[in-house]
């Protein structure tokens, strides 16, 4: 979709959103301006074909908060609307003042939803997210990006995570919500086989959705490339590394690239990595799940300064 | 069910299934042995209600390397029986080498599994795990421990993972995986609520409830106290902790708890703790997913040093 490289100058997290202004929620028109918007300027959304059911407490509260996402419908239930009522009034961005909850019982809220999904009495149809480029990511000072998503001081290096061919959604949704915990500044997956961005990743993502970018990339090998243009050091987790993470000389901004359970990161990536580091597992368990690899990294990297 | 507490003397891993010899597959009536053998001396096993089926490439092949594994069934496809077929037969202990494969093709397989088990052409019919006591684990010896599943220098201290009503099967059985690849000695969880030994537990795993005790308790404030008399030190995780694990005083034996996501630690397991700890998490983010964040307190306990 996106073979050619487009550099959006200023394209950042909150920009996209800001074109509309508040209170313009566009319904129920997300699907068409979304493709087309792809269409115009080579750029990814992080879904296909128009809007999601977002659902649960955290997924849906973290969506009202957030200026950039479009939202032209909210279920609750009473018992949701009693619990939650006050803090949606309260955390909701004032874009999204505007939106009146429609009263569902649980039963009729499931009817939008996919077979068990946990809703908690909460959902709301949403837009999928406009996500910025990476290499607009790579380009933003560390301060400014983590100046637009919580007032706390910018974590002490820059890191973006790569998934190679990780494809189960709660696997990148929990990969997101450690992610936003330690202050990565975007997620990266494969446009092939990574999964879009729907209510089971949000859900696993538990509100880390609409913090951190979930950018998706037709070739990750080349996004390596330009990630290391702009100053990050690149390096694969493998089991098969010949040094810890921890004992790996420390880098200000690094790519960390983690493959699938099984595979392994495949041999082009692996070749563009400029280090293999491993993580001080054990035998006979090979490997952490996918989301325990990252968490762990991720806190290596960014938890323990 | 084990209100009273009881002392088996020497119950570790593996004495459980010498006692049976090897080449005793005793089937069809695990069940039976089990029950009378838990009423018998109050100790857990895994699960109750008998044999269940384990599946998948890692679960099988752990369970077939496992001398304390009772198994009386293998199905293989034909397609697994020439991939896995050498390792089988190179892995499995001495105990399981009359256990003949059955070959079925995977449909055939499948008749035998839950809806959706991804089996990868292997599955195995097992009686759950007889496992120690919580009190015998905590007196072992951790050098000792470790001789026993595998050749490498023990960690540096002795961690328990104690589970406070966490009831996903996936969730303990990462969390498993976890304890075992970072050799933490046991994950303990509450009789009431938390998961038993299973094919999808097993399957999360990825072979590590063969490695790893799992051991249910009645009661998490008694099992507490008594690792404290044991030398532990009980710290629980906790978001609202004044001070980071990171940052907490080394101790040579710590009891870990971890809540439920959520609600947190109850009361009264939280007031059996000696420390309060958190993780460096990020806002909005208030916490890691509990797989996650056993991960990386396992990793920041016993995966550094």
């Amino acid at each position: 979709m996106t073979k050619r490289k487009t550099k959006v100058s200023g394209h950042r997290p909150g920009k996209a959103a800001q074109k509309n202004g508040p209170g313009s929620p566009e319904s129920p028109g997300p699907r068409r301006r979304d493709s087309s918007q792809r269409a115009r300027d080579g750029r990814h959304s992080g879904g296909r074909g128009g809007g999601l059911w977002l659902y649960g407490v955290h997924p849906v509260l973290a969506a009202l908060a957030n200026p950039r996402r479009r939202i032209d419908r909210l279920l609750l239930s009473p018992e949701a609307a009693q619990t939650w009522g006050q803090r949606l009034r309260q955390e909701r961005d004032p874009r999204h003042e505007r939106l009146s909850p429609e009263t569902l019982d649980r039963r009729g809220i499931e009817a939008f939803l996919p077979e068990g999904a946990v809703h908690q009495g909460l959902a709301a149809r949403a837009a999928p997210l406009e996500q910025p480029a990476i290499e607009d990511i790579a380009a933003t000072p560390l301060a400014a990006t983590k100046a637009e998503t919580d007032a706390e001081a910018p974590p002490a290096r820059r890191v973006i995570l790569l998934l190679d061919q990780v494809t189960d959604p709660h696997n990148v949704g929990a990969v997101l919500r450690s992610a936003a915990a330690f202050g990565a500044q975007a997620v990266v997956a494969l446009d092939k086989g990574a999964p879009e961005e729907s209510g089971t990743l949000a859900k696993s993502a538990s509100g880390a959705l609409e913090v951190v970018p979930y950018i998706k990339v037709t070739n990750l090998a080349r996004t390596l490339d330009s990630l290391k243009e702009a100053g990050y050091w690149c390096w694969g987790l493998a089991g098969e590394a010949g040094q810890s993470l921890a004992g790996s000389r420390p880098a200000e901004a690094v790519a960390l690239v983690l493959g699938a359970e099984g595979s392994g990161l495949r041999r082009l990536t692996r070749e563009r990595c400029d280090l293999l580091v491993k993580l001080p597992t054990r035998a006979p368990i090979q490997a952490l799940n996918i989301s325990n690899a990252a968490a762990v990294a991720l806190y290596e990297l960014l938890g323990r300064d």
